[in-house]
């Protein structure tokens, strides 16, 4: 797809075409401009298959709105939606939809709240609140869907690795194996939920970044291929990077060719008054490598020089060989702890397709239309009780509890405040037996998860910047209880119905199972 | 991101940080003209745990090609790289090399030679071959891969929920769950690979075809909100698309509910001339659900109606619910290959992600460099005997045997003519003991797999049309052996190298095992 494509393809038309003929049955019915209420949440934190995740990062939401502001109903989207027939050959849409699509089809009359980016988000809590006329409402779902599920699921891809890096460097490796110009948004997410750096010059100078990287083993072979070897490879990159010479050691012999190699080439930058940055290392035993890497790096007194570790690493993997160096670099006479501190890791594939769990759950679901004035509760039963929506026009808080720590986050309705209640009851969502009070005394703080993003198709306020972003990660990051941050088992965090919204959720479910009955 | 800020991420700066800094190298050494081969292949076939693909299609070589029209080193993106600075705080890149990218930073130089998409390929195969100055060959690796490596594995994947859907149409739904705007180039590959339509309006229009889709929950939901109910919508629905009405029926109940009233409205829109398109299943025991929908259906009258099934289809789930029709539909009084006959997939998140292997692990490696006239083979030697390469100037064959099926493809150097040999002696990649010969007297066919895209920068000939590239799916699909189309355990197609070009790979691995003490 060339830059022209791109433009038809992704900005109004990057939706499902369902949502364009129910926006028709809307029209004309006169449903069109009825207030509504979509929600969207995820209903399972990501499951990698023998590990899951604890809690997710929140991302996307800038990248969302900046599709909102470019994208609307323009002539050459009408076209496309024109050229449309019915199977009985007419056309698909009549032309005053497609004139009101002209006039209103864009977000003027949308507002959104939701949960900013680089926050621990938890299961079927409403991330992202959009009300608007339903139509509109209606036809953000693909897009919003879009946008949120994929940079979500890979923040928190990126959250894990971080979590089993020891607070090591994390390079964002992925552009060639990611799913094509998802890299784009993939590499933003890396750097939300986890990753230092980028190797994709492209985002890292959208974000203002400084992208990283070194070689690769062609240089080494282009090298060889022309007569010369690994030795002359290294040192044609060092003399034009002095300050900034970091070597990939594994294109012949890690151990008896590449580290030697890169040893001998570092001693003669040190002679001109330079510090080698370090070695990389690709293949092979990556803990096993390291050890006897650093082993000789020690020895001709490189003690500084970093390693960098990649090859199809996630955070099983860096837990692997973090465990592996810990029991074994005493018997080749390196430091475990120093060893660990010198590596950084260079992450792929693994995290920017978020391998074993290539996408996240989240759905944009309507729960609420304004009726003469008030908000009408919309449901939807499903025989798998998890998926029966959780109704109506709510608020979302977070209670931290003595410790400081984020204890439970509890959905109430509009007017609820957990801040003024004697006692919190926690219902499950679904479960009615399970029920548990907590204790306003225990009540350290309670937070409002939602904020304002646009308001009536306004931007509210500044997007935070990457910082900001990764502070907030970190600081909510803090305050999880140490069991729901675990790589594996991760303890449950709780998201709990206040009581009045479960006895609404069950008013409803009655209703709906009662209602086909008595239609004519 | 929005439009302008993709125009800067996507084109020529969608490349990783280690490609420019490697070409300053070769620009620094004398070494960016030096003509290069490098070679596309994949590794293995993706494998989804538990069940692996016998056989890949290509996908993704017209996009590619369409990016680097599209892609050189324009001002906005040489004042990225200048920005860059070492760790002393220096220009990273010099003023003369930045000077060579926007003069030659382009590929007018460079010719591809590439398998066409839609075709049938196997792993260790190259599948695209870039001859050019080594600085822009080597800068083309990242985004190659990006483009190739993606659309190969959605295209396979889509072949292998075609398989199992036994001729019935399948539609692509996967955008809201997609990798972000992977969507358009995930929902071509579908197209290419095995689905037949799309709900993606923008991807559709974008390759002139119908996007297809119905309705969702919500419109029922709203319906039920505003005080109407599920029958209500469905009337609505049909009254506004008399021949297009394919109803969502499990938004209360499917049985109780949902089937009922669809097929009430079905006999109001009969009466008024029209006839029913059919409904679709989105939740619960779809295969239990669909013989049970049918036998209503059938009751009725509506014994040609469509039963669309969705949620979390894949080649797997859909067997699985074929089946479970084929053991259960009689014991209802359905006729099992009837209510077979009228199924539609719609194929979502699973096929767009690639569940359960979400990377083609897709290589981009230098195979030779000319040197005084004549190409010198490049190889890198694994310690892993799979990842050593296939070095020197190549030719791919695929030989068909006496019964019009392909039999293997055959690595040759260039020169080499299959059609020239006596016998065809098939070595195995990197088992020596492995060989085999294929009698000249049943070979029927051989085939030049690589077809000329691109001489000196320019294309050669068009792109085939979305039809033509099916119809080689189709075609290419036909002669392979049943066994290589199993979904499960499949039988492995045979990719070998001739003799000459193994006893050369042979020869460079014992000069690079030997190289590096010769070094000073």
């Amino acid at each position: 797809m060339n830059a022209s494509e791109s433009d038809i393809a992704e900005r109004i038309l990057r939706v499902d075409q369902y949502q364009l003929t129910m926006a028709q049955v809307y029209f004309r019915t006169g449903l069109h401009e009825v207030p509504a209420r979509f929600e969207y949440f995820f209903r399972t934190c990501p499951d990698y298959g023998g590990h899951r995740a604890g809690y997710c990062i929140s991302a996307g939401l800038e990248w969302l709105v900046r599709w909102m502001a470019d994208s609307r109903f323009r002539d050459e989207d009408l076209a496309a939606l024109r050229g449309q027939r019915t199977q009985s050959g007419e056309a698909l849409f009549g032309e005053d939809f497609l004139d009101w699509l002209r006039s209103h089809g864009a977000w003027s009359g949308v507002t959104l709240r939701a949960v900013p980016e680089g926050r621990v988000v938890h299961p079927n809590v409403s991330l992202a609140v959009v009300e608007g006329p339903l139509i509109m409402a209606q036809i953000l779902e693909t897009a919003l869907l879009n946008h949120l599920n994929y940079q979500t699921l890979v923040a928190t891809k990126a959250a894990r690795i971080r979590e089993s890096a020891r607070g090591q460097m994390i390079l964002e490796f992925g552009l060639r194996r990611a799913q094509e110009r998802a890299a784009s948004a993939g590499g933003r997410a890396a750097l939300i939920g986890g990753a230092d750096f980028t190797s994709n010059i492209g985002i890292a100078r959208l974000l203002g970044q400084p992208p990283k990287g070194t070689h690769a083993h062609s240089m080494v072979q282009a090298f060889m291929a022309l007569g010369e070897g690994e030795r002359a490879a290294f040192r044609a990159y060092a003399e034009i990077y002095p300050d900034d010479c970091l070597l990939l050691v594994d294109t012949i012999n890690t151990l008896e060719s590449g580290v030697p190699n890169a040893i001998r080439v570092f001693e003669e930058l040190r002679a001109k008054g330079h510090e080698p940055v370090g070695i990389r290392l690709d293949s092979g035993d990556l803990a096993y490598l390291s050890i006897r890497a650093a082993a000789m790096l020690d020895a001709a007194g490189f003690t500084e020089a970093k390693i960098v570790l990649s090859n199809q690493l996630d955070e099983m993997v860096i837990w692997q060989i973090v465990t592996q160096i810990e029991q074994e670099a005493s018997r080749y006479g390196v430091d475990p702890d120093g060893l660990i501190g010198r590596l950084v890791y260079g992450v792929g594939t693994r995290l920017i397709t978020s391998e074993g769990c290539a996408a996240l759950d989240g759905v944009y679901k309507l729960v609420a239309l304004r009726r003469d004035g008030a908000w009408e509760p919309a449901i939807k039963v499903s025989e798998t009780p998890e998926k029966t929506l959780n109704p109506g026009e709510k608020r979302v808080w977070r209670l931290y509890d003595e410790r400081g720590k984020a204890a439970a986050d509890l959905l109430c309705l509009a007017g609820e405040d957990p801040r003024e209640m004697d006692e919190i009851v926690l219902r499950h969502p679904t479960e009615a037996t399970k029920r548990r009070t907590f204790a306003r005394s225990r009540l350290t703080e309670c937070e409002p998860l939602l904020l304002d993003v646009l308001k009536d198709g306004k931007p509210v306020g500044e997007f935070p910047t990457l910082d900001e972003i990764r502070r907030r990660r970190d600081a909510d990051t803090a305050r999880l209880d140490p069991g729901v941050r675990r790589l594996i088992n991760p303890h449950i965090y709780h998201v709990s119905l206040s009581q009045r919204l479960w006895e609404l959720k069950q008013s409803l479910i009655e209703q709906a199972l009662d209602g086909p009955t008595r239609e004519t």
